[in-house]
């Protein structure tokens, strides 16, 4: 076993777009686990947008991150050494370790990853975060009815391409919205929704009267920013706007101005409602049991954006909020010993 | 009985602020009721800010008035001439028939008024649209819960002094904002809330944060505009926006700007939903109910702003915009057989 760790810091709070001179690559001792903690060994590392908060001096929903503290970031990684009953080494687990090569954990942070349902790194895409955040947000925030029609933004995403799909399960008709042409042509020809818009090239709001000739119902928002105000002068009566990121302004020194929304919400009835999939916290394993089943039936497709080495997740996580990545990014840190 | 009609109808469609030159007075025979149909006597007329979007040309949740077409209004009146057994000539009512002395109506448009149980001109307000539009906006979209801080816009208005008293009824800390320091001391020597803001002469979000320590649980939203602005910035997580009214923005040619909500909601996964009255229309008679035994009960007061004669409607309409008003705004159009 390497006697040596390495891991990726905050060397300073960005201004606007992250650069990698905010971050910094540190070769560290490997650590020793506790009595009753293990020490894990990382195999794949996750990016996903809300790091970006954490980057951010100031309060958010969780506390920022310090300079010099290890980036945070799930992983799904394997049990290497430990010093409790509960994890025998070889375990494959999925934990919140952090932009690192190894890292202890206390028991009560892991979660079991099994091998046999399906590849491990699902465990950090469709059978984790994102699946459940995708789950529990379109459900229980846009309570989506069969005849519906739901717009979904960031439609080829981690998140989004399993809002869509489950859309369609539910009996919706389904438009996403994605930046590139092959997005759109993923987002119709292999998750099978019914229309596609690449804001880069199309006006998004004749794009949605065209595609949404009878209004928009549910709206999953995971950017932010102009889009949602054209969805919002196309809401119907009793609309719901589940609001699940805004990509397009975490880099926002300012915040961004558009059309107050009240106005609207109001004279169509209409909800928008903000959540985190910590909120659902006492129900992710009926999520993650659902997602994996539609997965056994061809129901729920995924993909994943690999990326290899630790040293690349600057780079990529910055590529992030430009839409450079295809998928769940997963930074491939270490050998997985069940592929 | 007179036998001439005074009306007002809608002579322009307003372009930002109406004027007196967007109504007209016309005199016009009294109509004759059909059979079926009473004929109604305006005694007290309700003067409203959502009925500034009915003199808006387009579509909104209700359809636009046309050139020529009274003025819409709710009304409290006597029937003075039946041709229907279901009410007889002396009945008091509560209808629509808009901004005129005399008006035909079918019996399923009218409600009776009993002059036993309060004025009769309070059906116009505590115990009529803004009364149950305070009762159900506060209740089900807003669910304060004791403990919890309340804040409301227009706080001596129609529907907000009654919002303000119904959180404080329900146990909560309660916030009125209101525009001048008579409604400041009404708010809080009569209505019995925990503290006012005067929006005209204060900094909101300064004065937000001084009186809001714990921060915001609910924001009952009659204003619109930067108002709402200042709130976000200090909710809390969960917190309820119960969009009523964006009186502040309703003689705006263009959509006013402001700062995205989506992010905020997000991040303290809150709730911004919009509603009309008419989405609690099988539950009103509860809502005035509870209205009528707390008013018993001397736990609700209300302020009526009386002004005399039907040919200064629109002069105190335009008023309202501005703030003018102090307390539910009803012109006297006829004489109460009741007073």
């Amino acid at each position: 076993m390497a006697n040596s760790n390495t891991r990726i810091v905050l060397a300073s709070h960005p201004s606007g777009e992250p650069t990698e001179a905010d971050f910094r690559i540190e070769t560290v001792p490997v650590p020793d686990p506790d009595d009753g903690q293990v020490l894990i060994r990382t195999i794949h590392l996750s990016l996903d947008p809300y790091m970006r908060g954490r980057m951010q001096a100031g309060p958010s929903y969780a506390p920022a991150l310090e300079i010099g503290e290890v980036m945070t970031g799930g992983i799904v990684g394997e049990v290497v050494a430990s010093h409790t009953p509960e994890f025998s080494a070889g375990t494959i687990v999925n934990t919140h370790l952090g932009w690192q090569a190894f890292g202890v954990a206390d028991p009560g942070d892991l979660r079991r990853v099994d091998p046999k349902l399906a590849p491990i790194s699902t465990a950090l895409g469709v059978l984790g975060m994102p699946g459940t955040t995708a789950y529990f947000g379109l459900l229980e925030i846009g309570q989506p009815r069969p005849g519906e029609t739901v717009v979904v933004s960031a439609a080829s995403g981690a998140v989004g391409a399993l809002v869509g799909q489950i859309a369609k399960i539910k009996g919706c008709r389904v438009v996403g919205i994605a930046g590139s042409e092959a997005k759109c042509a993923y987002i119709m020809d292999e998750l099978g929704l019914d229309a596609a818009i690449n804001y880069k090239i199309q006006n998004v709001e004749d794009a949605l009267a065209e595609t949404c000739p009878d209004g928009i119902d549910v709206y999953f928002d995971n950017v932010g920013g102009g889009t949602g105000d054209a969805v919002l002068k196309q809401i119907n009566t009793g609309a719901r706007i589940s609001v699940c990121g805004a990509i397009s302004e975490y880099n926002n020194i300012e915040p961004e101005l558009g059309p107050r929304a009240g106005r609207i919400l109001l004279t169509k009835q209409a909800r928008m409602e903000g959540f985190l999939m910590f909120q659902f916290a006492d129900r992710h394993e009926e999520g993650r049991r659902q997602m994996a089943e539609w997965i056994g039936q061809g129901r729920i497709k995924y993909r994943e954006d690999f990326v290899d080495g630790l040293e690349n997740a600057p780079r990529v996580f910055i590529g992030l909020f430009r839409g450079e990545n295809f998928g769940k990014l997963i930074v491939r840190v270490g050998n997985d010993p069940t592929a």
